[in-house]
């Protein structure tokens, strides 16, 4: 039973299908909303209308963009010659925060994930491929998540783009930096001793 | 700096306005919009403009609802001589919830709060001293939050009301169902064993 007026149940409801959202949050967010004034209430909405309108997919490497090429693809200061593969928009920005990386990227959208029906062509493969075809590519680094689908999707790659001649690394995986190695689980620290280095 | 598109940036920093939630949650949000359907966002939209159109205060108790009076004062079945002064909307809710409460409500929209500025005539007190002109009101149940100016609210409104010969009682305070009496703060168990009751 609901003890709310209709618009504001409904208000509520809008809120509570977002992601972490859960009720109490809601209500606090829907109430807050209907304080807001007619001209911050406009300014949500037009935020959320004109990310809708404007944004769009990078042609070339699947970043979101409202320019096409996106600003990294057509930067003249990023190494056209190094792709970094990833699976999601958001490990680009994760990516740019260490502000070392200066090749360009490419976005699977998604992971080879049978469990789940996704297939090679599901993702942005074959735009992968066709990008090594047109391009003086010297090194592609896969950097898709250390998961079960991550580690297939870079071994599916790895076969695919190591016989055109192109030097095919994967990003390492190891112990984080700051953990600890009593909680550090056996596969982390399995992959940690393999990746070993001489120093 | 910024390593999102124009239009994604500012769909976050909308979201990261609102209350409770912080960058992380708004970076989701974001995304989690730009993978909704039109119609979905739509609806979206639509439920925050509905809401800011159609809702408005009861103009008898100051309850928030789409038809004025409110469903509770307009309810042939809620007992009219019964009056819970309550600081907020949402804690109408709370009270409903109970489904025990059959009178009706006063929302005063806040406390007295002479730190902050607030006096008596910022919130709706005048409005409940019309209401008890005007009715046959038995019984006004103060129920401010036990903080210090819900308590100095309470005990301004016990004055003025108590001379028009109308019984004013106060909500209980003490130790929460399922509370621990060894966790329970000072003054909590001092309200508690002052509200002590025969059994």
């Amino acid at each position: 039973m609901s003890y709310y007026a209709p618009s504001i149940e409904k208000l509520i409801e809008s809120f509570e299908r977002l992601p972490s959202i859960g009720h109490k949050t809601a209500v606090r967010l829907a109430f807050h909303m209907l304080d807001l004034s007619k001209e911050e209430t406009e300014e949500f909405i037009n935020s959320i209308k004109e990310a809708k309108e404007k944004l769009k997919y990078c042609s070339t490497c699947f970043n979101i963009t409202d320019v096409d090429p996106c600003p990294i693809c057509s930067s003249p200061k990023r190494d056209q010659s190094i792709i970094c593969v990833v699976e999601d928009v958001r490990d680009i920005m994760a990516m740019e925060r260490t502000h070392e990386y200066k090749g360009v990227y490419h976005v699977l959208h998604g992971t080879i994930s049978p469990m789940n029906g996704i297939g090679p062509d599901d993702i942005k493969i074959k735009e992968l491929l066709a990008r090594l075809q047109n391009n003086e590519i010297k090194e592609v680094i896969i950097a898709t998540n250390p998961r079960v689908e991550g580690e297939a999707t870079s071994i599916y790659l790895s076969k695919l783009i190591k016989p055109l001649g192109i030097k095919v690394t994967r990003i390492a995986h190891g112990i984080p930096v700051g953990g600890d190695l009593e909680y550090t689980d056996e596969i982390t620290l399995m992959k940690a001793m393999e990746g070993r280095r001489e120093i």
